[in-house]
């Protein structure tokens, strides 16, 4: 007996020394060689984050980190940007009968958009206003040929007799989705208000048919999303369609943005709003694609967390995966896997974006399309679009100056005066 | 009893409704009016964030968050940038003597920068090689008197006959401290290898007595700083000198970045290092400033955090506060409470930054000090400091280019070829 009691003492008195040692090993400092898993120490809360908020202790080897790069798009005319030309908000991009395809907000007018609150008849209040769906397909994604139009403005009372726009691609069980904003020709002076409609097709060419209803109804007075469903970004997932869409709310002191859920088992509808909208805090024309197990989302321009890749492990709560610069507005990704139903969605490498003030004249709103690239995917590995950060030379850092109001303030509030004797 | 057990049951009835109602008042959608306060209703994790990761639910009313403008400084010449003067890394400002002081990086060679790993005799490899620390004077922060030569390269075997380089100030019991990066005049070959050592004087204006000592040691090998101390930021907090620094390590792949803190009681040491080091997985030439009861960072450039603003409540354990674009390089911002042991840090409004890409001849080193504003203060309220992205035109996009190997990459691995039949 006493020899067995004295043997416990001893392996315990071994586990105590191993466990000590142990620990002593890591209490050095942290190591040079930078971890690639969380290393087992007491950290800071930013080396801790650093290991438990994003996919790799490196922006270089973050799967969802890239700088986005942009070329312009061969084929498509603006009648040298003055303004009666608009092409924005493009939809996901799609391969299909051996072309890339890419919808968007088409307006050619012979004014470009004066803006008022009151609409007049051919003269567009917003650069969207008058605006048709039209359509462009491409071999190699840089050369665009326009094939005109595939939603056209309908005679009243179909939805969308003033304006469509901002549309967004959804294949389903071999019939194609067009989901869009439809503005009224109402003249009650609100230019922003809309709904979201769906038009359908078996073909990317068409003909397509209009539903003529409301998708996503709006909200009950008083919720966020009564006013407007913006920018509606359909996606197959866990079988069923998620629709994704903004609403512009508040607005006193400035437009709150955010971005929230609806699901349904059919493309017509009905379409259930997630319990826990707004689903994104921040973002603006936010795009959305399947990634791994979940949601990855551009948030780009607004809210606390602009200028974030996030991810949503079950498409609902969202993460801050990366941050960077520069993003795409309003991105329309090429997207493989968006309508496959997959269990881990591959990720992007390019599509089409807008830059909404494009005009060459002063004062005059005008959208062009670009197409971007980066590295939001699994199946690339393109160093160049992991680096930390653009450099920019002096002029560029002083485009960014102080208005003659902040410079007036400053100047009064900060310059050190003589004192008086 | 009867009526007694009864009315417990109304009342427990009557509670059970009222929580009912009260859980029902709140289980509508969102509301549309943007609550200041986090509602009490099941929310999603990035509008549950939006509220207790920031200090607001807007950017507009966040006051950590800001955008920068930027102006050219008066009274500094720099040889038309043509990379033989160089001003960079400049110190926190000051207010002393009627006056502003900022300290600064100053080279001014023969020749532009010619990269090499060898140190040469009066030419520089680096854009801080063979640099010594001047300063100059300002009334306004704009125009700025250059006052000459603050901390000369000494002799040997003083620490930085090859360079002294990237110093901050601290101001301790009425004695002031510039803390500066000593380069080896050792022709080892290691020109990115430097310690951290102290100058003294009783006066902004000097004499600065060197006190030739390594005040901030390097780690021992394997650990994280053991071959560089950089960037030495000091100020007074929980009366002790709170001096964060950045360690340059690991290297295969990229370097990682990130930074420490050491604290003393006296400016000459013993520095103690934090044993949570590194307390910022991210940045780059860092900058510091008492805030609030914390310390908050302009995290700049490198790692998984680039391009935000962090605020630590205890001075080390650093929590996003805001996300934002186009920083400050290596900012010196004007810290009026960093040497006052504040217990309530004020912020800052300007400072002067540097910007390194400014040569006007093509791969030649150079850089310019430039001043920043922004409103990271509790004191001023600037609406257009707040706007929530800078709007750019086409061609600004279109400068960040595919490179030709990505481009050739990209059109391969992406263009629909016919299919042969």
């Amino acid at each position: 007996m006493r020899k067995h009691q004295l043997h416990i003492v001893w392996t315990a008195a071994s586990l105590v020394l191993l466990l000590s040692c142990s620990t002593q090993a890591e209490e050095g400092g942290f190591p040079f060689v930078l971890p690639k898993e969380k290393p087992n120490r007491p950290l800071s809360a930013a080396v801790e984050r650093n290991y438990t908020a994003y996919m790799a202790a490196r922006p270089e080897d973050n799967e969802l980190y890239s700088q986005f790069k942009y070329t312009e798009l061969k084929g498509l005319d603006y009648n040298n940007r003055d303004g009666t030309i608009t092409r924005r908000d493009p939809s996901k991009v799609i391969k299909a009968n051996e072309k890339y395809y890419v919808w968007y907000t088409h307006r050619h007018t012979d004014t470009p958009p004066i803006r008022t609150d009151v609409t007049v008849e051919k003269v567009p209040s917003r650069d969207w206003d008058l605006a048709e769906i039209w359509y462009a397909t491409s071999k190699d994604g840089f050369t665009w040929e326009e094939q005109g139009v595939a939603i056209p403005r309908p005679a009243k009372p179909g939805l969308g007799s003033r304006a469509v726009a901002t549309t967004d691609i959804l294949k389903w069980k071999g019939r194609y989705y067009l989901y869009y904003q439809a503005f009224p020709d109402d003249g009650d002076g609100r230019v922003n208000d809309c709904v979201v409609t769906v038009s359908h097709a078996d073909s990317p060419d068409g003909q397509w048919t209009p539903t003529n209803a409301i998708v996503i109804p709006n909200g009950a007075k008083g919720e966020w999303d009564h006013l407007t469903i913006h920018d509606p970004n359909p996606m197959v997932y866990r079988g069923k369609i998620y629709l994704y869409y903004k609403a512009d709310f508040d607005g006193v002191p400035p437009t709150a943005r955010m971005a929230g859920l609806a699901t349904a088992d059919n493309p017509l509808g009905p379409f259930q709003k997630h319990p826990l909208n707004p689903v994104l805090s921040s973002g603006h024309e936010t795009s959305l694609f399947p990634f791994q197990e979940g949601i990855a989302a551009l948030v780009i321009r607004d809210g606390n967390e602009h200028f974030t890749v996030q991810y949503a492990r079950d498409g609902v709560n969202f993460e801050i995966a990366s941050i960077t610069e520069l993003m795409p507005i309003s991105a329309g990704p090429y997207v493989p896997d968006a309508f496959t139903n997959t269990k881990c969605g591959r990720g992007i490498t390019w599509g089409i974006c807008h830059v909404n003030h494009a005009s060459l004249a002063k004062g005059v709103q005008n959208s062009i399309l670009l197409r971007f690239d980066c590295d939001l995917s699994l199946d690339v590995h393109d160093p160049q679009m992991k680096k930390h950060r653009y450099l920019y030379k002096p002029e560029f850092y002083l485009q960014h100056r102080l208005s003659p109001a902040q410079r007036k303030r400053i100047i009064e509030a900060t310059t050190i005066r003589e004192e008086k004797p």
